[in-house]
Order: C-alpha cells, then sequence, then structure tokens
C-alpha cells in the first residue's frame, strides 16, 4: 500500500492567489503525488500553476481551520519557486509537477522535490495532535458517515485530548467540535 | 495541561546495559519531566545514570515492538553523554536530569536539554503511524480496560490502517494485534 501523508498543500493560481489545503500526499518512490477531487481550488490551482508546497506542520490548528473556514495563515516565501510556504513549518517540501494523470473525478499530479528544507526539530508524538487530525479527516467526510459512527470516534478521540491537550490543541479540538 | 510527547527513550544502568522504552515525556519550560512508574527498569536506571536520550523516531515498529517483547534496536553513540540514541531517529534531544521529585509510584525526573540533533526531514503526519501508536499506549493497559472497549477501539484504529499503511505500520500492526 503506498505511504500516505497528512499534510497541508500550498497552491496559487494564474493571479498569485493562494490556496492553503489540507491533503494526504501519496507517496510514489522520490516523488509525491497530489490527487485533488474535482472541483477544487487546489486542483484548478495546479493546472494554472504547477508548483505547490507541502508543508509539514506541527499546529494542528491549521487543518482544524482550514476545515473550519479560517484559511488565512500565515505565509512566507518559499526558496526555489514562487508558491509560497506556511510561515510556521518544521520542514517544507518545494514540489514541481512532472506528469499529470488524467481523470474524470480525481486526476494525479505526480510531482519531484525541488527543494527540501527543515527548519526545526519534530519533538515527538503527541496523542491530541494525532486526534486533531483523526477528527479533521472525520470533518470532512461528515456527508458519508451515520451521525452515530462520527459521534462513538469523537467520545473515543476526546479521550487523548483531555489527557494530553495543550492551548493550541484544545482550540483546534473547539472549532472541530463546532462544526 | 501540559505537552505529553510520546517517544522512545533511551538509559543506561551502572554496567553500561541499555534500556529502550516507549515513554510520554512531559514538556516543562524548557525543560522535559520523565516520570516511570516504580518498579521500572528506566527508573532504576535514571537513578544510576542521571541521563537519558529522547528518539524521535517515525518508526513506529520500535512502538510496537518494545511493547511485544522485540526491545533490541539498532543504537548509535551520542554526541554529548554516555547513553546511546536510537539509530534510526529523525531528531533525538540528549537530556541530562537536573532535578528528581520523590514519589512512591512514580519520581518525575526533570531534565535539561544538553544536545539537540536533527539527522532527517519530518514528512507529515501519516494516520497508520498514529494508528500503532494509539493502539500501542492502549495495549499497554490492556489490564486496566474492558475487552470490548479494547476491542471497539482496535476496529476503529483499523481503518487508519487498512487505507494508509505501508508495510512497517503493518508489520508493527501485526505485533500488536498478536498481543
Amino acid at each position: 500500500m503506498p505511504m500516505i501523508r497528512e499534510t497541508i498543500v500550498t497552491t496559487m493560481d494564474a493571479s498569485g492567489k493562494v490556496q492553503i489545503a489540507p491533503l494526504g500526499l501519496i507517496r510514489d518512490g522520490a516523488h509525491w503525488i497530489i490527487a485533488p477531487f474535482r472541483p477544487s481550488t487546489t486542483l484548478a490551482n495546479l493546472e494554472q500553476v504547477p508548483y505547490a508546497v507541502a508543508n509539514h506542520t506541527d499546529d494542528v490548528r491549521v487543518f482544524a481551520g482550514c476545515l473550519t473556514g479560517r484559511r488565512d495563515w500565515p505565509l512566507a516565501p518559499s526558496d526555489t519557486i514562487k508558491v509560497p510556504r506556511l510561515a510556521g513549518v518544521m520542514t517544507h517540501l518545494e514540489l514541481e509537477v512532472v506528469e499529470v494523470i488524467e481523470d474524470p473525478q480525481r486526476p494525479r499530479f505526480r510531482c519531484r522535490v525541488a527543494h527540501e528544507k527543515i527548519h526545526s526539530a519534530f519533538l515527538g508524538y503527541n496523542r491530541a495532535k494525532l486526534a486533531v487530525i483523526e477528527a479533521a479527516v472525520l470533518s470532512s467526510r461528515l456527508h458519508m458517515l451515520p451521525r452515530e459512527k462520527v459521534e462513538s470516534e469523537i467520545a473515543y478521540l476526546n479521550i487523548a485530548i483531555s489527557k494530553t491537550a495543550d492551548v493550541a490543541e484544545l482550540e483546534a479540538w473547539g472549532w472541530l467540535m463546532e462544526k
């Protein structure tokens, strides 16, 4: 099975407008595949400007925020491409689309890593952060899941939140619970 | 609430024998607190040799392995202390105990970061890795939880495994399921 990494992807349209979106990147050897559903802003952007940044951040508010209408996160210039990165990242990868595999529902953009930069150390897994990411994935699928299933999964994830969350994780969790 | 980071801690006894154990480190400002239960090898080691390494690894087989009798993982020398680190880490912190807060059940060893080294980039969250870490925490508490609750949580975590696991995650998951 391919390795999928949940991360924050920045893309840009031809006019320079930036989109920040949580996406699962699919590993393909030394490449990463971005496979956004049609229609989506990320997809439209990649068709206009074939570059993207994979922003590996520990601030799970960005995941929860993008899914709850809070898409305005601080950006910083990338090193080798015009598409900017998130300002607060542990590592970022600057990606260049090298192949587009067309599909009516979900085209795949195969990207090479043009540049990788480590900004700060990964300080270990935190169960509350993991729970926010799981809840974010869940919240993006509310329309496909029965209410009872969503509620039982949230109850389970809430255990980790109650035991290991710090301020940022509680804020992110609150946004998702509102939704 | 304090931030808790699930990581792999290496410690050493006076004879030089190394212990590799998954533990939650508690953040305390610039310090990290190691709070192992009594009795445990990590606790006995810290009383003999007041140094430890926090090994932030992406290889979740180490978490699952240590909980299922597979404690023999490759080590490498640390830079500033005698206690070795895991060979396969993204980042490691060399810790020196600066205070011991005694407790009959669970003493707390407050540590300063003597040295931090980044070895490789954090490449984003993977839901299967997160599920293995949650299942590892669960498996360490089997004696305290009703069987039905454990089974329903495992069924939930298995969704992420079935969708996003690579070979290493499937191996780690298999070890935990055996247990």
